[in-house]
């Protein structure tokens, strides 16, 4: 069974912009290319919804529901050729392309986050760090990058045009290093500080809370 | 508008067993419980089903609807009293005690995650940090722990009664280890390695991958 964890607050604009595909589809897209990107890295190159909705543990009916959304991508008795579907799949997606990703917080969370391989391969790159602490500015991070002082945030958003920006900074700063954000003109925050942003209806902001996750675990319980 | 983000594969027997209260209330709950304490946090004593509705970004319909199926917490024009309602969604997710938790993997994420210092104060303790790179093995870790010995990962989930483990391997390694935890008798899985895990249907595995969240924030993206 295919379950939802997370949760996000969306653009009201965007998603009427698209409004004839669920957002609940959107978010099983990446699950399928992450999975059938392992599967070619298998050397496989057939898959079909069977396979994939064991292995994800939903139906295949749902999974050719949601891909009919998009087109046609598999053969009745043939399934879908897996290079092929990564292929729409990351155009779908738009991450045919490399999308840069500003990192804000350059703590012990930030820098595993700067540290982690699987961006680059999946459509992003952290282009840059940014923390107020002066015992962190200038010191290296990630791969190559150096830690910038947060107060040079329009100049990073300007020099790299990124929409997209990461918060891993403690709850209490949340909200102002959010601010700041959008008013540098970033529309997109994945937010792993443990609060609910306010943000305008143009900003998209997805949370990742791992206690979130652990107290959904223990409702079932005993 | 609240939407999902993160998916979990869940064990059959469990919501079987709970089956009347839809898995997406429960999933809802531990972020009502998070904004709650914060107000809390702030002075605050009563609040309502707007108020939270409007921080949250859902309908006041909808929070007192999931709410509904534990009860009346609240009355019409009074409001909820941000305490009891806390006690109350502590009680219904279990976390009015404390869930010991075995760590799986001192790399850079792994040490964010045993750095983290909101896990107490929601209902969990990280009782064991376990890893196979005898370079890490006995090192400090976290708050006053040291690296354990995967090999030994019976006998720390026998001394720490743990039935939770989250794992910060990276995705070659995780089905292994995965194996290995349900094994020794963990049945609540969080993964953050980017796979979808096999798992018997007795144990539930949430899963963290910032890559899922921001294809899910590409798409509506030009």
């Amino acid at each position: 069974m295919l379950r939802e964890g997370g949760y996000a607050v969306a653009s009201d604009a965007r998603v009427q912009e698209k409004a004839s595909i669920p957002d609940i589809v959107i978010g099983r897209l990446p699950v399928y290319l992450r999975t059938l990107r392992l599967l070619a890295d298998d050397g496989r190159e057939v898959t079909s919804s069977q396979e994939l909705g064991e292995h994800l543990g939903i139906s295949s009916a749902q999974i050719r529901k949601d891909l009919s959304h998009f087109g046609e991508f598999g053969k009745q008795g043939t399934g879908y050729n897996i290079d092929f579907l990564c292929q729409q799949l990351q155009k779908i997606l738009n991450v045919d392309r490399i999308w840069p990703v500003i990192l804000v917080g350059a703590g012990s969370l930030g820098t595993a986050i700067a540290n982690y391989q699987e961006f680059e391969s999946s459509g992003f790159r952290i282009v840059a760090v940014m923390d107020e602490d002066p015992q962190k500015i200038g010191k290296p991070i990630g791969q190559g990058l150096q830690i910038g002082d947060f107060a040079d945030l329009g100049r990073s958003v300007a020099d790299s045009g990124a929409q997209i920006a990461v918060m891993a900074v403690p709850a209490h700063a949340a909200q102002r290093v959010a601010n700041e954000l959008v008013e540098a003109g970033l529309n997109s925050i994945l937010c792993y500080a443990p609060i609910t942003l306010s943000a305008p209806s143009h900003v998209r902001v997805e949370y990742i809370d791992p206690v979130v996750h652990f107290q959904h675990m223990t409702y079932y319980l005993r």
